[in-house]
């Protein structure tokens, strides 16, 4: 028997869920879609064919797949009025923490119920957000975690990676427990320690308004992320609070370290610490689509208008993608340094195209 | 009487001193300079114009003005032997710590001699090395730090600061402790917390292989410092490691206030800190020379090759320098979200050109 998911309900059709909705229409699937706000499906079935539906209950009728892409606090409600009113489909939803959702809905409809219940995290999204700014590529080729465990129905678990294979995406099964640990450590730690970075220069900055003059090209990268929605992150954060207080002990215990090996002048020490961090980053891949791994070029430019598109324009004449660009003005001003990312398959091209075209690209990574 | 500095020395040829050597020469200055590898010294002069001499005490001999360029555990002796060798000039550096090597001189000479030490500290430089990567745009508009403190000769700070300004760069004093504690907080401690961070998640990466595979933008816009080069930033940290070291507490306490509040699960006092931080980051300019403050576009663009090119030949077009550029993967793969930075009085044009071409920016600040 063919067990794959052909009808889908979405509830919550903001950006995300109508992204989902555009790209499993696209992958043939029928769509229905509730939200609380009728305004909200009616404007995202206009954009993207999905059918809207007055109600939850009518919206997962026929599915075989409930995808619940509401706001955190609505989630595990959705979930368990989902596993109610449709009783053979699949439940899943898109939160970005999953263990505190999963204990929630086990308490309310037992193990048995719940097995139907398959947790999800696509790790992708906008910062825009309403059904308009929806796309089907907001998917393509993300990395979309399937949080099964012991619990789970294994056969759901396997129905739902398949699909979100089918929509475009990169299922990785990890347990909610692992999954939190881990998006604690790589997310949530990481805005934590941006925003007290850009709060502690701030209070400084009040008695010294010269601080900021001095923030080079490592703080702005340091503190871009605190810039970031401070209600959506503090959601997060507190729904995920265990393991982020744990994240923050670990990065604790790290600078503490760092600091007493400063305290006895111990120069080689840190250096230790430094050289681990740094071999640790040349090998991060540059995005989890790109997965064989990325070369990065640094290149010097000048800085005025033109310099930019002439690189960029070089490396597009010779079919080189641009995975990711950065530019170092290390030296303050007057010219830039560039960090170019390709794909490890594209470094040899990406040398030669900026070398004929008389740059001097030097291999960082 | 004329008090311009003419005669300037250069000691230690690498790529920051034969930067300097290159503006000093381009502003009419004669410049000599002497390296501890007399081969280094000569490549700088052939490059470069300046005057290689034999020894220390032949480059001083005649300057107005001489520039210790050395390592920072050369810097103290070499400002002692150039007080001595040349009664008349002032005597700078260009060390990234200050207070210890201020400290240091003043110990060895009095505080008489010592007078004519002006520190220095030109807020510049590039991850290359070498007088062979050395341009004097090194120096176009970077903050350069003039540490005068009342032991100071005012006159030789004076002049001191009128040359950095008449070689194309931007004095602004501090003393010497104010710039150490500032550079311990905007630039010290980010690579502290760069390098703790990428540490943090590389030892669990070995029991969790998934967990790079999770780490989006912000993850690697935080971890983008600690591939800077060990043996230089440890030899910093420990130079001025008392300030680190009170940097990194102010920091652990912020971090251990979060995590105070998360256990609380106090998303509004969480909400509170981010808010803060957020109108700090998007005030934060993109860089130093951008005076009158900058204006961020969001824009969305397809991940293909010649889609930033395309984009950066808008704005080059329009005749609209980028500050600076980001790509923004939030959607992990498929298109791209750049965020491009402009200055403030460019924030209209640039918003008109992209219009113009099609794209649909939204203003992040």
């Amino acid at each position: 028997m063919d067990d794959r998911i052909r009808r889908v309900a979405i509830l919550g059709t903001g950006l995300l869920g109508t992204s989902i909705a555009l790209a499993a229409i696209r992958a043939g699937c029928e769509v229905e879609g509730w939200d609380l706000d009728p305004d909200v499906a009616e404007r995202a079935g206009g954009l993207s064919g999905l059918k809207p539906r007055a109600s939850l209950e009518e919206a997962v009728d026929h599915a075989d797949l409930v995808v619940v892409a509401t706001p955190i606090p609505a989630v595990a409600s959705s979930v368990v009025l989902s596993l109610a009113a449709a009783p053979a489909a699949i439940v899943t939803d898109v939160a970005s923490v999953k263990a505190s959702i999963v204990s929630d809905v086990r308490a309310r409809v037992g193990v048995a119920t719940s097995a139907r219940y398959v947790p999800g995290h696509p790790m992708g999204g906008s910062e825009r957000s309403g059904p308009e700014h929806a796309s089907a590529s907001v998917v393509d080729g993300i990395v979309w975690v399937v949080g099964a465990d012991a619990a789970t129905d294994e056969r759901a678990a396997a129905r739902l990676a398949a699909w979100i294979e089918a929509i475009g995406a990169r299922p990785v099964a990890l347990t909610p427990e692992r999954h939190d640990r881990l998006v604690a450590i790589v997310s949530h730690l990481p805005q934590v320690a941006s925003s007290s970075l850009m709060g502690l220069a701030a209070v400084e900055e009040a008695d010294e308004p010269e601080i900021l003059l001095l923030a080079a090209g490592g703080f702005r990268d340091l503190t871009r992320l605190a810039a970031s929605e401070p209600a959506l992150w503090s959601e997060i954060l507190v729904a995920n609070r265990t393991e982020v207080g744990a994240a923050i002990d670990l990065f604790i215990r790290r600078l503490e370290r760092i600091r007493a090996d400063l305290d006895a002048a111990d120069a080689t020490a840190v250096k230790r610490a430094f050289d681990a961090a740094k071999s640790a980053r040349l090998g991060l891949a540059a995005k989890p689509t790109v997965r064989s791994g990325v070369a990065v070029w640094q290149v010097e430019i000048p800085d005025e208008p033109g310099a930019l598109a002439r690189i960029t324009s070089v490396l597009a004449d010779g079919q080189v993608n641009i995975e990711d660009l950065q530019i170092v003005h290390s030296p303050e001003g007057g010219r830039g340094t560039v960090h170019l990312t390709v794909a490890a398959e594209n470094a040899d091209s990406a040398a030669v195209v900026l070398a004929a075209a008389g740059y001097d690209p030097t291999r960082l990574a």
